[in-house]
């Protein structure tokens, strides 16, 4: 490499959603490259993904997974090539790659391709010549030409692979949020930035909805160890969050107990009350269940009582209708006296590389509930977060009373002194 | 091959402009794929390669070639998907390809990349599977990997080029106009719709402005000899103009002298004015324009007089601004007086089989000139073909009056009768 680092930055959506943008996305690239040998991964600009959804849609309202990637990977090919073309513009070497020349190799599963490895040659060749080199996130290709897609956000995930295959010294996820915060701004405005959080953490809070980084892209970065960093395209002199080992984190801080609470509104719950106490139950249902590939989040079951239990589990809003209908399906098979569900439902979490050694958090979180008058209907948790469904409308309520009731506006040295 | 016969259909940008013409086109699709296997090309929907253009001269006034089709390619790739989408749909079986999937071998020569070989072996498993299979037309891929595109118009040539190398038994051009006319029926009403025209005279009317098939397309059918045809997506019952060889035209019909009357309004006239007569003044002034990339069309070289000629000749309007410079910069290495031109001009031809063995065709032209008060500023001939430089503002006039003194408007079985 002619740098003795290598650096690569992704650009999402928003930051590539205009002439403007990709502009200053340019103006991001360059000053970096000076340094660092420069991989940046793309989107498709703004809303293009979204636009090519709903064209398929004119012609198919459930198309093959292949023809929708052979056409949604096109958006991200758009923005290669005018990034490049920018760079150009402004006098820089710079080629732009879609998956192929890439050497993005994904196994072939349309729509949700999974990584299988990444042929840098090409990539190091052109980052050898001096040239910042473009690729086209989101999109990969089988090991016969097929082209895949990674799914929903896939480009984060597009963006750690390459840093972890090229060894990349450090990645940046660029978006239109300038870091990682206690909790949603727009919700909270005391919410406050975190300079530093750990990948755990970060993955629970991805997977609760806080919708800055894609989880995949967490888990990938945990396991390869991805200096990671999230920050915004707009404020290019603010260093954003960055998400580190758990291990940094705690040498670096005197950690919180609880680093940040998110707010997931898109679950719904459906319950199968009445259901004979049997061995064999749970299995059944949540066996079919996953046949289906429904995904199920909380679940929970209740102590018997006359002979009987109600079994209780949370899944996306977009699979209620299936669920429903597996559920009455397996009503009968099970005994159940009914089948209800709820869409009017949030889950709201605390999450907290802290709270391993700490008891009482739990206890902590339940009385700000309470005191706010908020009712809780089912509780899950896991080594570093607890989650609480509630009523959708007392949501915001819910994460205010949490927020405050855990200092999350300070940071610990601000209570200290 | 499932049925002993492969067709081709080729469908322009307005046959695929929006959901309703990409049904229309599967509509068509399906009905031809009861005969035969079907390979069909597509290009970028509507005026998609136009905004195309337009979003990268945003970024960069001159793009790079490489990043250009990089760029343009997405917009037959959308196209395949989409008509993939809607045959599935429809209950077909269909699989979209894009360049690199179909084997479509070119030169690396962006922007204008010749076609090497198309590599047959995926299109025939697909056909042998029963599937309608989808082509992005314009595009190619080079042995290592890179997008080129072969120029404007090229998915006509895609098409050819497809049928020749499966041994089609027929390539349809499907376009938004039912075939090729005598002359522009927008100029002409009178224009009269040909049933049967020969590769020689198509190339002709092709490189002349007819607009109707790209010339490079005609050319690689005479060369493999692939029964080509027009017609309209919107009248898929209207067998359109069938383009064959010289000798099925001249077997078939007892031909018209003149088959067709096209214009050219996209000509420039630039002049040496007043240059020694001397050889090597021509080469000189040619061989610099060629090394350039200028296109010559018409040539003209007048007698000498007083040991001086002028020279004379015509290059597309996109070109004049560098032809003029070009021309300046060896005025005084030619010894020429003075450079003039002048954009006013068309160009009036024309074009007929019949002219090979038919004396005074052009002398009927000339008078029919005359008689309209037209002044002829430059000829030039072939074969097959006379051309007329006039003023630009006199060339509907012009195509009226020759239309009408060889009765184009009727077919020769009308005329005999």
């Amino acid at each position: 490499m002619l740098k003795d680092k290598t650096t690569v930055l992704k650009f999402g959506g928003s930051s590539v959603a205009n002439a403007d943008c990709i502009k200053q996305v340019c103006e991001i690239a360059v000053r970096e490259s000076e340094n660092a040998n420069l991989v940046i991964v793309v989107s498709a600009m703004g809303k293009a993904t979204d636009s090519l959804v709903k064209l398929a849609k004119e012609f198919n309202p459930l198309p093959e997974g292949r023809e929708l990637d052979m056409l949604l990977s096109t958006g991200e090919q758009v923005t290669v090539s005018l990034v490049a073309m920018c760079l150009h513009q402004m006098g820089f070497k710079a080629i732009s790659l879609v998956a192929s020349q890439a050497g993005f190799i994904t196994e072939r599963a349309h729509n949700r391709a999974r990584i299988a490895q990444i042929k840098t040659d090409r990539i190091e060749k052109h980052l050898n010549l001096g040239e910042i080199v473009i690729v086209a996130g989101f999109q990969g290709i089988t090991e016969d030409g097929e082209i895949t897609t990674l799914g929903r956000g896939g480009s984060d995930t597009s963006a750690v692979a390459i840093a972890a295959a090229l060894k990349a010294e450090r990645c940046d996820i660029y978006t239109d949020v300038d870091g990682v915060y206690t909790t949603d701004p727009r919700i909270i405005p005391e919410a406050r930035r975190l300079d530093l959080i750990s990948y755990e953490e970060m993955l629970e809070l991805a997977s609760l909805g806080a919708k800055v980084l894609h989880p995949r892209s967490v888990e990938l970065a945990k396991k390869y160890n991805i200096n990671l960093r999230v920050r915004s395209t707009f404020k290019p002199d603010d260093l954003g969050t960055r998400v580190v080992k758990l291990s940094e984190v705690r040498n670096m801080e005197l950690t919180q107990a609880v680093t940040g609470v998110a707010i997931d509104d898109k679950q719904a719950k459906l319950g199968f009350m009445g259901v004979p106490d049997k061995p064999g139950i749970a299995c059944k249902i949540f066996d079919r269940l996953a046949k289906e590939n429904v995904s199920i989040d909380v679940i929970l079951q209740s102590i018997p009582r006359d002979g009987v239990i109600d079994i209780a589990f949370t899944v996306q809003q977009d699979y209620l209708q299936k669920a429903v209908r597996i559920a009455e399906e397996l009503a009968l098979e099970v005994g159940a006296d009914k089948i209800v569900f709820d869409e009017n439902i949030a889950k709201v979490s605390i999450v907290g590389a802290g709270m391993l050694n700490k008891p009482g958090i739990a206890a902590e979180m339940f009385s700000s509930l309470y005191n706010a008058g908020i009712n809780i209907q089912m509780i899950t948790t896991s080594e570093i977060k607890i989650s609480c469904i509630i009523k959708i409308e007392e949501s915001h309520k819910a994460v205010k009373a949490i927020h405050d009731q855990f200092n999350l506006a300070y940071s610990k040295e601000e209570i200290i002194v």
